[in-house]
């Protein structure tokens, strides 16, 4: 494939990017967090392509957020000067990955336990580097982070006496109303006990435009809005026009009147399903009101009502994925089009980057 | 990593592969078809490797299975000389890469309408090739096949008019107690219109080792009793200490006695839930009672019941799979082991080769 080839000819299953939109949604973030002075800090799990995240340095982003190591390694080998991980980072091997993307990118690190501060600082000191640490909270996602702003403040305290590790921060996700007085009492504890809280970090794309009514916040970590996926769409984050991502997908079968089956399945969508409870693997673009009713690895099957034309064996439809992220970390490259002509293919350099 | 390394070395999350436990499945599964006489031709969408496939064949299979196109075309590569292709072919750019393949390969592909079998034989026939096809079935699965008997025998006397194409017999997934009477019927209207079934093919781990009690198939594609994972525990195929599947994760964060998480979500071990209705995302095999109880795309959530020790940050477990062959999927890497050293580290060779 190169060049000038129009996605129609292109074989499917395959994962098609308008870049348009991509462009369209990258403004979007970018002013919002002008307008009300947050730092935009990309989150590449949801793209994990290099070019893309420079896209979003150029728009003004102060950096990326990436979730793995892996990914991190991806994007500085890119070049991309500033990253945070805000993935608990275990493990001499991992430090001493981390200490050696230091040398060349301002590296910082979220995490929520003594033991990995701990550890991260051993081997980043022996090796004569330091990078920025941020207290993992936990606002109400229960997932990881500390339970509650004292321990926030316990940790602050003890980072700042660790060597090869400077306290900054903070980091939650997601951000929800709740974050705000949780993260004001834990940035009051830290202050008065005499340390800086130079930067709060929240994230997730779902609220993303809503950070300025939360407060504390001064930095959004968001990633699925560069894309837009069903979920973005059903939530008003993305509108359908500016959704970017498409997975296009052959009906091969089409064993009943009622039954309709693609060439993408799990494999190719993967099975997140809708968080509004809607039952759909998917949103087919061109037959709105035909479900994707299960996925097999390969297969998915479509649910044809009465009346509804189309959808034979041979015709080629365009799928919105349920989820972005979990969606394009099935495919190794990304045909990014402008009105349906290619004009570039990247690999999708971070996928698979989980160590 | 090389030849030597302990797996208790390697970064996290990786997917280790016990050899020992491969060979005595292989072997099983052989000696099961070898006892009653079927042809044996795994399926390689659960490992993807082709050396692993070729442990298979000097085991004694007739061939491969391949769900997609770009699979078969990784396996002829490495020298695979028998490949079917049970997913339906549509387009003339799949054709041509079918009729290219079958210069070298004995290929064999399946589907269920007029309309795809007319479509191949155009594109093999001009290019003066031909390949078996067999009848896909639907005996009670609901999702690619022809919907009854006559339909087979209309699509066998169909295929065997057009040029590029030998109708071959029958293939059908799942094999079912069902399946057994569908495919006589099928088969005793095909005969009576004077055309041979040379060949049933019937698919499926879960029921593989009861297909002897079925009838008319000749022939076992399964591809997960290769490795095993948490489903084939439960319903029985494959013994827990026969599962040679792990993927190797680390606690990263024990925010709560309550709650661990590990470094390996949905883009480690795939989102499948068991089909017993069992609530775990995986099997913890050193914390057999300790539940995966969710997932993110990076994050597994671990319920650690009152009274249970272990399980701290640094600590690194052996997850099996609910589905391995959506797990392996997710990796780039099969780490091959014995008794836990690494004899070889192949690539994942027909991951997403989607089309």
């Amino acid at each position: 494939m190169t060049a000038g080839t129009i996605i129609q000819e292109i074989e499917t299953p395959v994962m098609v990017v308008d870049l348009d939109a991509v462009e369209r949604n990258i403004a979007s973030m970018q002013r919002y967090c002008d307008e009300y002075g947050f730092a935009c800090r990309p989150h590449i799990k949801t793209h994990k392509v290099p070019t893309i995240a420079h896209m979003q340095l150029s728009a003004g982003a102060v950096g990326v957020t990436c979730q793995k190591l892996g990914e991190a390694e991806v994007m500085a080998q890119a070049g991309v000067p500033d990253i945070l991980v805000t993935f608990p980072l275990v493990g001499r091997a991992k430090a001493e990955r981390l200490a050696a993307l230091s040398r060349s990118v301002r590296m910082s690190v979220a995490a929520d336990s003594p033991r990995v501060a701990r550890d991260l600082s051993d081997v980043l000191s022996r090796q004569g580097v330091s990078v920025d640490f941020l207290v993992d909270c936990d606002t109400g996602l229960g997932r990881t982070g500390v339970q509650s702003p004292e321990q926030a403040a316990d940790l602050a305290v003890f980072v700042d006496s660790l060597p090869g590790l400077r306290f900054a921060g903070l980091m939650t996700y997601p951000t929800v109303p709740e974050s705000g007085p949780w993260l004001r009492a834990a940035r009051e504890k830290i202050e008065a006990l005499g340390l800086e809280v130079g930067w709060v970090s929240g994230g997730g794309t779902p609220a993303a435009f809503r950070t300025h009514e939360v407060g504390e916040v001064t930095e959004i970590r968001a990633g699925t809005y560069v894309y837009g996926d069903l979920n973005c769409i059903e939530d008003g984050t993305v509108s359908s026009g500016d959704c970017a991502l498409g997975i296009r997908s052959t009906i091969v079968s089409r064993p009943t009147r009622e039954r309709a089956i693609l060439d993408a399945g799990s494999k190719a969508l993967a099975s997140d399903m809708p968080e509004s409870g809607r039952e759909t693997h998917g949103l087919i673009a061109e037959y709105p009101e035909a479900r994707i009713y299960a996925l097999d690895e390969e297969h998915g099957y479509v649910e044809v009502r009465t009346g509804l034309d189309g959808l034979d064996v041979g015709e080629v439809v365009t799928i919105i994925p349920v989820h972005a992220c979990t969606a394009v970390n099935m495919h190794d490259e990304t045909v990014a089009h402008r009105r349906g002509e290619v004009v570039a293919v990247w690999p999708v350099a971070a996928r698979g980057r989980m160590k």
